[in-house]
């Protein structure tokens, strides 16, 4: 007979999912209504309308996609191409790569703007590769790619592409609840995340909003959309005012959604933030303060993942193996050509404390004098501040 | 400022989602560990082996899509299927219906054998089928309807489907914990199913199972799975002994699905389904002596879902409204062609019990004599013996 469920205790400090919000937690474990339940159709519009907030976006088609992050990619990817149509995707990490697979399975014809592991896609080159495929319809890039830790810079890529005529399509997977994600004031045409990055909620839900550009296209769509499960001209009347049955919502993880959403809300978008700003900017002095190096320069870095770049003769599992063991702390890896050359530390949603930081500073420190590597003293002080030391609960 | 998650209590007695055991609720509050810790991989081996011991197989791909039932049923289709492949389905209610649109969407050339909603698809008309078309390459059916509440059975038809050297794919979303699927036995070569139904646990991932014969035509594929996200090829190398991330499981709905199959396992296969059988058998009888019909003939009835005819001059959407309102019953209406005609009353997982039963009868007797409809007197004594007075938990 196996025993009752009981997972090891871990500060989840990886690039995803992140620790969950206790009232998350006790959301989750709410007793089920039915998917059609007039209480269940008030959550999904109260869920809706946080979802609206947070993406900082008035689009009507705003909803959670019965999936997690992946499904939320693959969803804008069917409803938005047709077979034949050139997509160009900026690939400079690993979800970049994933959408160039997902939009040729779409029936794309894919045109890539490459640029380092490490560093963003420069305007110039969407410029340039809009003048040399003037007839690309939609244009894909990735806001918080969490292979690297870079920051995608958005606004002026949304003008280039606009004054092209194509759609801007962007991954917020791991930006969205952490910075700025800004659809209707960037210009943001279609857009899709997940619930286990800064939003702190279990993984199983993709958020996604379209605008009525994007609305447009997809009504103009000669051919089905290839997927039955994600096919939006059915989910819309699912999530809309007809309420038509389409399939069974992972209602707990509405719940947990919804009541994910509401602590940013009622924290303040604005303050939660500045709370990732904060704090990874202190875990990044603090890793600079140790002589480590960071994989992303400086102005390019997302504040909710950092990489690092593992120094020489440092066994990388050896240290995420003793992080794991000794304190119950997870970081990840590296992935694709970054892996074994750094390592990804996450401070999103709940996992964004001062707390976190400072115990996991001591802790690698002291991990790391394992492995030989001396960090010098007095890294904490030389980066917390009095006015850093603010609780988040 | 919007107010904490304060759904309504319900007792969910449609046709899915059922109640969720206490237990389940609570394995679905557990923190979280990432989704590539070495504790998890080994909850994922859990859950595949009990899995294995519903689904009644030996079956080394068995493992849970991330996503609801609708995804499981689009994961059979996008990975078995390739474009002009034919493929012949059994059509008697609408998730034979909507098999139809998926594997059109996968590019499928669908034989229709259709049957009447409330009937069997006859063995007879199976082979009288593939007589005509003996190029089909896969056969589906709906082993418990859920927008009839038919139990399809399935020996003749495998039989008869491998004589025509095609595979037997089945839909066993709500039959899956409530009635023998018997994978092996009856050689089924690929199955899907939901948590939400007898298994009992939120809605939010599929459990899937496929033998050797469904992974050679796989193997045999010379295009890529159109979906990414479903795309057994990369999954089976997450779950299985590689472990090579794909996408972010849904840890929580894995915790919860875990939990609620060990608590079928504990409880024992046999002693499950028994009471699915017993329990729907008092229904199904109090039913009639309350002098109502059923809308499926006796020896085709699911004991999981009952589907019972609308009385001329009732009311369908009072009476829902009453039980759900005034008794916090939720039951369900019809769908697709019998919409109007019956109501659907679910016994699923934890929804079945003895209690359950009871309170429906006296709650939908009263809700009957609202509506004018005034059933004889004594329906609970005369359906509920001493040898059925056993409580579940």
């Amino acid at each position: 007979m196996l025993s009752e469920l009981k997972p090891p205790s871990r500060i989840l400090m990886g690039p995803g999912p992140s620790d969950v919000h206790p009232h998350v937690l006790k959301a989750m474990a709410t007793p089920l209504v039915g998917h059609l339940d007039p209480s269940f159709l008030e959550i999904m519009n109260e869920t809706m309308q946080l979802m609206r907030i947070v993406f900082e976006t008035e689009n009507r088609l705003t909803v959670a996609m019965s999936g997690t992050g992946s499904a939320g990619m693959e969803t804008v990817f069917v409803n938005l191409v047709e077979p034949g149509d050139k997509v160009m995707i900026g690939v400079n990490g690993l979800f970049g790569t994933r959408m160039v697979d997902v939009a040729e399975r779409c029936g794309a014809e894919v045109v890539q703007v490459k640029g380092e592991w490490g560093d963003i896609i420069y305007p110039e080159q969407i410029e340039e590769a809009l003048k040399a495929h003037p007839d690309t319809v939609i244009v894909a890039v990735v806001h918080a790619e969490t292979s690297t830790g870079v920051l995608q810079p958005l606004q002026e890529i949304a003008d280039i592409v606009h004054q092209y005529g194509a759609l801007l399509l962007v991954d917020a997977v791991t930006s969205l609840g952490g910075i700025h994600v800004s659809i209707d004031k960037v210009g943001i045409d279609a857009c899709y995340s997940g619930t286990q990055k800064c939003i702190s909620a279990p993984p199983g839900l993709s958020p996604v909003t379209f605008n009525e550009r994007a609305l447009e296209k997809m009504a103009r769509r000669k051919s089905k959309v290839q997927s039955w499960y994600l096919d939006l001209s059915m989910i819309q009347n699912y999530w809309g005012k007809e309420r038509f049955y389409h399939h069974t919502a992972p209602i707990s993880m509405v719940y947990a959604l919804r009541e994910a959403l509401r602590i940013i809300v009622n924290d303040g978008l604005e303050e939660t933030i500045e709370r990732h700003w904060r704090y990874g900017k202190i875990l990044q002095n603090g890793i600079e303060a140790m002589g480590l190096k960071l994989h992303v320069e400086e102005g390019k870095r997302l504040p909710e993942l950092t990489s690092i770049v593992i120094p020489e003769g440092v066994d990388d599992l050896a240290v995420r193996k003793n992080l794991l063991n000794q304190y119950g702390i997870e970081i990840g890896g590296g992935l694709g050509e970054l892996k074994g050359k750094i390592w990804r530390v996450g401070l999103m949603g709940y996992s964004c404390q001062l707390r976190n930081v400072v115990l996991f500073l001591s802790a690698f420190e002291e991990v790391l004098r394992e492995q030989g590597y001396k960090a010098p003293k007095g890294v904490i002080e030389s980066v917390v501040r009095p006015d850093n030391l603010m609780f988040t609960n």
